[in-house]
């Protein structure tokens, strides 16, 4: 193998790939990166988990493969001037990797050994703009459940139905809720796809209106860029009924200046800071919101005012699920709509298509 | 205590004095901040090695002091809106915060148990511009020692002597020294401050043309800004006398461009990331030093073009130890002089008062 490419395409391909290769591995060939130069320049990283392909353009003298340590073949290309850097394939799967004065030769590994990813077909594609995408996933990807003994909710539901996108994640105490209506037709389909996944998927995708392609397998997914292509297990099982869980009856609708309300309940969660799950109190009435907390160390009283329709109530909360929240709303105002004190309520942002978002917190007894 | 001052002043006080307060003590006053007001608002922190005062200007409606735990206090003024923040203290130290619609109660600690800074008598007055100190602390301040078995290493030497003033650390493998000639008439004298307490200082220290007067007793040196005062303790002991290590002879002196060098032995001690210890090999001769190293898990060359004058050599080094001299120097250009293979190299920049900076390091048998 020899390829000559720029260093920024190169550094690039590898910061895409570096987050799907295994830092904690008994298989020391995931440790690596495979090159592989035919019709394309191709970088792979695979944890087994998530498998991640990246095109880099250059220019291919020799075809060939070999793996190479992933961190020590980043920090070297990381540290590299911006020129153009050769990648050759000595005897040994020796890599000498060459840029201006700089010349290195590290022990590479041989490729015959590197798992495949796995092939899906592409059929029923979903196409999303990469900006969308990343927005859906920021919005929801929060609320996934971290408890290994609830796998299903250790990912996201990915739902088409009905020519109609949702994307929903809850931990148990949670849920957060993004739809999407479809422009293009495509089949109903419903997967769980990991948490991490997600994560990872929404650092690689861009801001901009590059398109996306996702289609599946029974138990992979694909997410396929021009340049990139991401392929991830999906989670077996049934996703609980988010449906039964929404509802827009209320009690009590309070519609609160976003920025405002989460400046308040930051301040007033530092009081229980010795105690992550000690609830802040809300009490609703005379067109404000007073927010209480108090422990060992002091009290704290936070007053905002707000729009009521409804009736007075007082409940608590874990102010760090509500936070979560009022982050991933993009708007200025939302709307709280709350049942009763046991009752978990629904916040939405103020906008004409308020039912693309929900968010449901649980309530904390106080 | 009742006093009304700004949040952004308030905040950069705090800021300034936790700089001092201990997270790790027995004793759990010292990890509060003393209020105080009375002619003036102040702020104290004081881990017993250093102990800072700040000012803070503020409307004083009623004298008093208390101490509050230095981290909720800060993070509440942290989160507060920017605004005039309300501080009052009730019966039984317990400290109202108020700003805007917030309104914290804090447990607070009788200030009665607070220890007092040392006396200092402001005698024999060092003056700087706190930018200058600043430069001369961060270009000297990354060679002091780590080995508590050596505590005088541990500490930098600030000395004046002859209406010059020299500061000098050494770590036993290298020494950074840097040198001004002084406006005012001052006495001379020698001290030994600690590395941790200059690391703090810096941090605090403004890049400006504002004054700062040094100061100091028997076992203890102040530093005294105009809103601000810094008393720490000094290290006993003699320091190592590091005139006999300077001298100007060479056989090989190189000019180099401290940046390419710089990156070409980040570079190059990339090759041996797993042995941080592990040397670089330096062939310096037509016209040129040619960087290696070999580990492992591979080879580097680097080479970069230089202006030598006197004799071929082949010498080892740490290059975390030359990257950190490089690293000190603001210029573009340095002059590295060697002896021979077994003596430190003495690098200085390329400008008139060359001899106002040195750095030494060892070289390392290869």
């Amino acid at each position: 193998m020899k390829v000559i490419c720029s260093k920024e395409n190169l550094l690039n391909g590898i910061n895409i790939v570096q987050k799907a290769v295994s830092t904690k591995t008994t298989l020391p060939i995931l440790e690596g990166i495979l090159l592989n130069a035919d019709e394309k320049f191709k970088l792979t990283g695979n944890d087994l988990e998530i498998g991640i392909e990246c095109f880099v353009e250059g220019d291919i003298r020799e075809n060939g493969s070999v793996v190479i340590n992933s961190k020590i073949f980043g920090d070297i290309v990381r540290r590299l001037p911006d020129s153009e850097v050769l990648i050759e394939v000595k005897e040994n799967n020796l890599v000498v990797v060459e840029c201006e004065n700089s010349h290195f030769e590290i022990k590479g590994i041989n490729p015959n050994g590197y798992p495949a990813l796995p092939k899906v077909d592409k059929e029923n594609v979903l196409t999303l703009t990469q900006g969308k995408l990343k927005d859906m996933i920021r919005q929801t990807v929060f609320a996934v459940g971290s408890d290994e003994n609830r796998p299903v909710l250790t990912g996201s539901l990915i739902e088409v139905k009905d020519k109609e996108l949702v994307v929903v994640s809850i931990d148990g105490f949670r849920l957060a809720l993004r739809r999407k209506f479809l422009e293009n037709d495509i089949n109903d389909f419903s997967v769980i796809v990991p948490g991490k996944t997600l994560n990872e998927i929404s650092k690689i995708l861009q801001a901009g209106d590059e398109e996306v392609y996702i289609y599946n397998s029974n138990n992979q997914i694909v997410f396929d860029a021009q340049s990139w292509r991401i392929v991830s297990r999906l989670i077996e099982g049934k996703f609980l009924n988010y449906n039964s869980l929404l509802n827009k009856e209320f009690e009590t609708r309070v519609i609160i200046n976003i920025k405002e309300f989460q400046a308040s309940l930051e301040r007033a969660s530092l009081i229980s800071m010795n105690d992550k799950n000690s609830p802040v109190k809300l009490f609703i009435g005379n067109d404000k919101i007073v927010i209480t907390s108090n422990a060992e160390l002091g009290a704290v009283r936070e007053e905002i005012k707000v729009d009521i329709e409804g009736n007075n109530l007082e409940i608590g909360y874990n102010p760090a699920f509500l936070i979560d929240a009022l982050k991933a709303v993009d708007e200025d105002r939302a709307a709280i709509y709350f049942i009763t004190t046991n009752a978990p309520c629904t916040l939405r942002p103020v906008i004409e298509n308020s039912n693309d978002f929900a968010y449901l917190v649980q309530a904390v007894r106080i």
